[in-house]
């Protein structure tokens, strides 16, 4: 990373402009180079039927996170792009929000791997939920957001 | 299942109260037990960052899917909830819609297992763009959702 | 492929010349671009505590097979080396030997994936005991080897 | 675990007594209720072409060490099966030895999920060379079994 450009604000820009995750209402927690760390309050349209956080929303969330842990991890302008996920639910998703701590195991030429933690956070009180394993192969960020990020930044 | 009520109403029933599948708009196309097809049309707020639809969206759908099609294959009034989603990205889901193909290999007392293939449709022509494997748990379905779905089908 | 060294070759020389397959008695059914059919007969020393084979016999073998079914599919020199794996033990591998069939769903320039179904054949009747999802990277085949297969399909 | 059979006994026992493990030549190196740590020393039999041990021989390790660390978790008389193994090879296997670390995340009454580490030693210098997570459903100890090991605990 360049001191010019915080994994943080990457985090932030890529989360913000990345229509799913922004429409999940996904927050950054804390971010720097491998390991990224988000959250999602409950809104009623994010439930499965007996009220708790639907998995495919969890798995957003993983997903979301794990590249932006592999991403601020590799030189500027390289990203990652989701080979295949795998995650476990180990119980309900009862909380008020849900939160995610993704790292990277391993940060290759060609592949990315991180595991996730979620948890979520009910009365105060922290559970964890369900853990992931995401796979990515790198590639090239694309150009216009590359320069997007890069105006935003010097701007700012 | 019993005549009353088929495989296609329970999964038409279970998607629309379902909150996060009835907010990425689910569609079904086809039900019968142990089998379900399921589409979702294209909109901005399911893409990721390069335009196609995210993954999140598609392994949400690729869950749905997958519990659906082993509800089905189960006596009335067993459900089933995920112990965990496998799903390979194969390549960008850059169409019009999106179309997951669900069968289950497995329908056992405690688990059952199904496979999921996905496809992105673009310009009439159809791709395959992930499979995913889900293995699930089987569980009742909560009294209240059985004796709503029970009304609703006697009821017409 | 070319003419000279067909996929069923190859396929027998990776496994008589890599230890662990070779040692697991694998043998080769059948073996064309993409599709590859091995089988392993039983064996006291392959086997679980309840007597069937072990999960680690069935992942080995659909390693390999998948491996074999991508490599095929590659460019003569060109193979693959594994970068993740997933399987579901459906029911006991109780017969007296293993087949699995591995298919590619995805050939790509970096990532290959295969799909395995590996079945039980118990007093001639076959039943499904295992899926597996196997996710590969390309890599050149070590020179050694490929003109050790070159000399022998030619001296053959 | 009753104070008469300590995991470490228990580990040990299953270990020797399963075919497939006990072939590979697994060691016990520590097992507490829920954590074990085992080993495999490299044998010319465990390679896969490159002179590395296979991915097969590390499957087989995790998903043992996984079992038992689930199995320890149980009360006396329970153990588990694997219903699925996922594993990811981040780099080559091309130690001495390898060694698994598995610990339970989740303990439940029908569902148990383990992760493992495995990680490959050369010259005194250990590395990861994998990550696996193996669910697995609780089932009744064969009766024989469990009569074998009291009686090898009580004689011994």
């Amino acid at each position: 990373m360049t001191e010019a450009v915080s994994s943080h604000q990457i985090t932030e820009f890529i989360t913000r402009h990345t229509p799913f995750p922004d429409a999940l209402g996904i927050r950054v927690l804390h971010a720097e180079p491998g390991i990224v760390h988000m959250s999602i309050a409950k809104r009623p349209d994010l439930r499965q039927i007996s009220g708790f956080f639907h998995g495919g929303v969890i798995a957003g969330l993983a997903d979301h996170a794990a590249c932006l842990a592999a991403g601020t991890a590799l030189p500027l302008g390289r990203a990652v792009a989701t080979i295949d996920l795998q995650i476990n639910f180990l119980s309900a998703a009862d909380g008020e929000s849900i939160i995610a701590r993704a790292k990277t195991v391993q940060t290759g030429k060609t592949v990315c791997v991180a595991t996730v933690e979620i948890s979520t956070m009910l009365n105060a009180q922290e559970r964890l939920c369900a853990i992931s394993t995401v796979t990515m192969r790198t590639t090239d960020l694309p150009p216009e957001v590359l320069k997007q990020m890069a105006s935003k930044s010097t701007g700012g």
